[in-house]
This record gives structure tokens, C-alpha cells and sequence, in this order.
């Protein structure tokens, strides 16, 4: 590892560690025990990138390194221990999911670029990376996943994604190719939060 | 390709445009945005072969072949437009849909088969490849599968499967076993939703 | 096969049976066919073990050897046409899923280690072996997982599959280890019905 790549590490388990204490105060409304929510913070933190390894055939990455495991583990039993003493506000959270968002995907992408997967293929694997955890995490909840509407988040993701697709045609380099996408979604996400941006709602005519 | 295979494989696109549009159709009463059903549209059109070729361990066929990936985007996006114009009543979608299903069984049993799996196993994989989009749609949706009751549909795909496998041990040539399949199946299903064919509806003695 | 493997193999299947039955009687409030029932049996019956090899990349268990999917499939038949003429209490099935669980615990811990997964990846892979089928039972039914909550179910199995990994560490063979980690596991599933042992519940501060 050498470059921003251990940075790159780092910000990966900071994001599943976000993404498994989102995944807990999510679920809050639910009367799940330990177990349950242990479950839904691992599924949260990890279905995303372990969909995309399956997928892709690859090693799941949480098999092939157990920080991620680990790492989710304790923040998903850390957040359900501090929730009880302490009120977590879910916005607390905007931002660390938002960075988490941009880093999966990024992450997810680059995975699947370097497995020789067409450029479609490649964007929509940032997006699973990114978003998968949470619609897998609303589906043990047994409710509708959240990010299938509200503020720009699984677009938010894509454009990332073909942003750190296009840019390396243009001639840009790997790590600012890498971090503008991550700061594409990041902003993309925070100003859709901000100015309350929507995608078309479905509505037939019946 | 030759013979019967371009008219399959275009045939294998046109039932992934239908699951894609049917997807989306099905999720309407949900008040999804334009990225959440594109994730329901790809899930119909994309997950049965998906699960099928995760478990066998093949390359997942929209990922060795972009193309499915292409027309379930294109289809998905094209009905949610189409739909807040125009009154896409759902029965338009039978034919197709009856036409999709044996499709994908078919295709989805002959993989099987190719793969060496046995004759059960084999069965059940057409089944997956017909029918499980449909129940991760529903699921996504969070809603019970529609598949789980209602007119024949999971069964019609299991017998077209035991057809396709008996033939040929029946001396009876790949194409024609493979046609006779997709007819079994495409007759069934439009006999039982003429008719109100049932299976039986479990009760349990309290 | 030797020793108590064969005792092991067939427990195997009796789980699997016990797995199915349970699905169909699980599902039983549901308004679902002979085709959902045998979907949600199978999902029951053989979705830890899948879930888990295509996590590690092996050979689907039951894709190898079928005699897991027609145990299951004779057992979801036998159970939805039995439970129409006779009263089946759910209590009938405790036992036999306490040891259910134990073994398919036993079993996908050891699958994991055998496929040099580390001991943490191992002892969740013993879990989901265990106790996905359930999740997804219920998934598929559109209700939240009760394995989420009540008496210790998930969490005896976690006992149970750090104990057959703990105990060859401290010298005890393989056999003895087998059995200690199933007994520790139906030991705490039983007492904890008994005396209604129950996990924290998460109760967030607001």
C-alpha cells in the first residue's frame, strides 16, 4: 500500500463502521434484541460489497480481510450500547454516510474496473457497493428500502461511478479521478439534503 | 449461433424488456422514485438468472453479456416514462409475460443441464431463472410474491422444465424438446389464468 | 464415511426435513399455494448452507448432492398435505429444530474452517448455516425475522460454533468437539424456552 491507499483502508472501515451504526438506529424503531440488530448492522455494513463479490466471483471481501468483520461488529454493539444511554440524532449521521456513500462506491467500481467488467457493469457495481447494505438492511426490517426515494442518493452514487469511469479516458489520473468521484457523490448528496432535490416520483395512469 | 439460437437469444432479450417493464408496472402502487425502479426493474428482469448462476458458480450472464444489462435499463426507464403518459393496463403484459417465463425457464434449465447439474436440481433452476425476479421484485417492494399464489405460473415453469429434461431422454432433438417446453409452459399459464386454474391454498387444520 | 459421519449426514438431512416442515407450518398463516409452500420450505430448509457456500466460493451443498433438495421438497409436500388433516402444534417442532439448529451450526462452522476461513469468519458462516433459513423463511412470508427476538436462538448457535472452534485449541479431537459445540447449542436453545431467557432489547433514547 502506498499513495493515498492506506488512507483509502482507513476511510473503508470508517464507512462500514458507519454504515453498521446507521444500520442499528435505522432498525430502532423495530423491537430487535442484540442478535437482530447485530445482524442488521452487519448487513448493512457488508451485503453491499459482498454482493458485488458474488456477483463478480471474487473473494468476499469480509473473507479475505477481517478488519471490515471486526470492525462492523463493534460498532454495531458500540451504537446499540450508546443508544440506550445516550439520543444518537440520525443527522449526526449525514455526514459520515455521505463520505461512506462516496467510498464504497468508489471502492466498488474500481473493484470491478480491475476485474475487467464492461463500463455499465463497473458503475452499477459502485452502486450495489454503495446502496445494497441499505435496501438489504430496510428488507430484514421488513420495510420498503428508504433510498428508493427521498434526496439523490443511489443516483448520486452512479454519477460518481461514471465520473471515475470517464476520467481516466480523458487522461486524468487514477487518485484524482478516484477522489473527484468521491467528491462528486459526496456534494451531489449533501446539496440534494440541503435544497431538498427529488427524483420523479412514479405515478401511473390508472 | 445458428439454427433456432438468434431467434432465442433475441427472444431472452424481450423477456428481460418485459420483466424490466412488468417490474415497474407491479411496483406502481409504491411511491418509488425513478432510481428505486430501476432497481425493481432490474431485479425483475435480472435476478432469477442472477441467483441461477451465483449457484452454480457460472459468470453471471449480464456481466459476461451487457446486453440484458442494456435493454432492462432501457425498458425499466422507457415504462416509467410511458406510464405518467399513457395507461399501460397490466393485461397488455400477460402474453408477453406467459412468453417471458417460458424463456427464461427454458433457458434457465438448459444452463443447468449444460453445467452438468442433475436432472432436479436442473428442474429447479429453470424455475429460479423464471420466477425469482418476480419474488425478489415483491420483496424489494416489501410485499408478499405474488407467485406464492394466484393462477399457475412457478408450476407451469417446473413442468416446462421436467418436459425439456424427459424429452430428449426420449429421443426426441434438442430444439424441438426445447420448443415443446416453451409451449407447455406458455399453454398452461394462459389455460389457468383463462380458466382460474389453482393450485391448492394451504390450510392449516388449528 | 466413517465414524459418526454417517450419523452426521443423515442428522444433516433430518435437519434439513425439520427446516422444511417448520417453513410450511411457519408460513402456515399466510394465504400461500402448494408452489409458495414448497418455495418458502426449500428457503427454509437450504438457504443458510447456500448462502454460506457462495460466500466461500464452494460447491452449493445441495447442488452436489441432491439428496438434501429432495428431503426437503418430500418433507414441505408431506407437511402442507398433513397439517390440512391433522393439528400440527408448532411445540411438536422445538426439539427437533433445537437439534436442527445445532447441526447445521456444527456442520457450517466446520465447512468454514475446513476452507480455511478465519476463526471469526468461521464461527458467523456456523450461524448462518444455522439460522438464515429462518431469516429468509420469513423474508419471503413479508414479516420481520423472529429470529430478531424472543428466546435465544442465534446467539446459542454463536455459543456453540466459538466452542468447536475453542476446544480443538485446547487439545480435545475433533469428534468430541463436534458434540460438545451441538450440546452446548440445543442446551442453551431448550433452557432458554424454559426459562425464557431473552437478549437485550434495543430501546433507544430520543
Amino acid at each position: 500500500m502506498q499513495g493515498i491507499e492506506p488512507l483509502i483502508y482507513g476511510l473503508g472501515l470508517a464507512g462500514a463502521a458507519v454504515n453498521a451504526a446507521s444500520g442499528v438506529l435505522e432498525a430502532g424503531r423495530k423491537p430487535f434484541d442484540l442478535f437482530g440488530m447485530v445482524v442488521v448492522a452487519l448487513a448493512a455494513a457488508l451485503g453491499g460489497g459482498s454482493l458485488r463479490d458474488m456477483l463478480l466471483d471474487r473473494t468476499v471481501f469480509w473473507i479475505a480481510d477481517q478488519a471490515y468483520l471486526i470492525t462492523a461488529l463493534v460498532a454495531g454493539v458500540a451504537t446499540f450500547l450508546l443508544a440506550r444511554r445516550v439520543r444518537l440524532p440520525a443527522q449526526l449521521f449525514l455526514l459520515p454516510d455521505a463520505i461512506g456513500l462516496s467510498l464504497f462506491t468508489v471502492v466498488g467500481t474500481s473493484v470491478a474496473l480491475a476485474h475487467d467488467a464492461p463500463w455499465l457493469v463497473a458503475s452499477l457495481m459502485g452502486v450495489v457497493t454503495g446502496v445494497f447494505g441499505g435496501i438489504l438492511r430496510d428488507v430484514l426490517c421488513n420495510e420498503a428500502p428508504v433510498v428508493f426515494g427521498g434526496e439523490l442518493y443511489g443516483s448520486a452514487a452512479w454519477l460518481g461511478a461514471l465520473t471515475l469511469i470517464a476520467l481516466p479516458e480523458l487522461g486524468v489520473g487514477h487518485d484524482v479521478s478516484a477522489l473527484s468521484a468521491g467528491a462528486v457523490i459526496c456534494t451531489i448528496r449533501l446539496l440534494s439534503i440541503r435544497f431538498k432535490w427529488h427524483l420523479p416520483i412514479y405515478s401511473a395512469r390508472r
